[in-house]
């Protein structure tokens, strides 16, 4: 299992520290970026990931800013990925089991690096639980963006 | 200034509670269901609440589902709509500054009904800073869902 990570140069080194842990537990990374200090665009870095996750290159994503918003905005511009915003553990395994996210988005500004890898953790270790959470996340691979309101 | 509001079953109870504090301040109120009990997928009124931002009917959207994970993410389909998933102020107010948000999602199960309103209250008062965030925020509108990874 591959997982993909990306950031904004708010988030260069919760990055670094987060692709350093996860290989030491034996998670192979694929680092989409930045490799350098210098100020960046959010969502260069949340399309380019959005891409990664749509053409199978990993299976899970895990996206960084300062906030998290920007770029937890920017994956989801692409029906294939449901990225959740997360600032703590119970969101992110909600993310998986109720919305089989396979992105999570983190704010380096907001989020300390420990509650970052709780995150990170608990994300990466639940299952989709499938049943009636189905029909909806398949919804959310075909947006009505033209309905109207009732 | 109209403020669109719309939930799942889930949320049912914060989405009153909200409509009644908002009016109590004087905001026009968009309420766009549910309007009864039965479980609803939250795809669809993140979707209707999306269209209704979309077509200008309102300037600000609140979106609710049991963990705000899911609405959030359908919400963020649309590429006129910029949804923050939040749990507390800062974040929402982050979201307006920096990233011009037009919405945001609250999970009516993990954020208890004081901390939604101040959450609200941060969104609705916080100006966005323009200046370098209005590139970031304007590709946010124009996705390059096919870029292909550097």
């Amino acid at each position: 299992m591959i997982v993909a990570i990306a950031s904004d140069h708010a988030a260069l080194e919760l990055k670094a520290e987060l692709v350093r842990w996860l290989g030491e537990q034996g998670h192979e990374i694929a680092d989409l970026g930045p490799h350098s200090e210098g100020s960046v665009d959010y969502p260069d870095y949340g399309y380019r990931l959005a891409g990664y996750l749509s053409r199978g290159e990993a299976t899970y994503g895990i996206a960084l800013c300062g906030s998290g918003v920007g770029i937890a905005i920017a994956m989801n511009r692409h029906p294939d990925v449901r990225c959740a915003q997360v600032a703590e553990p119970l969101s992110a395994a909600l993310a998986r089991s109720h919305n089989d996210a396979n992105a999570i988005a983190l704010g380096a500004r907001l989020v300390g690096p420990e509650m970052a890898k709780a995150c990170v953790a608990a994300f990466l270790s639940t299952e989709f639980l499938g049943g009636r959470h189905q029909r909806r996340v398949e919804q959310l691979s075909h947006p009505k963006l033209t309905e109207e309101t009732a």
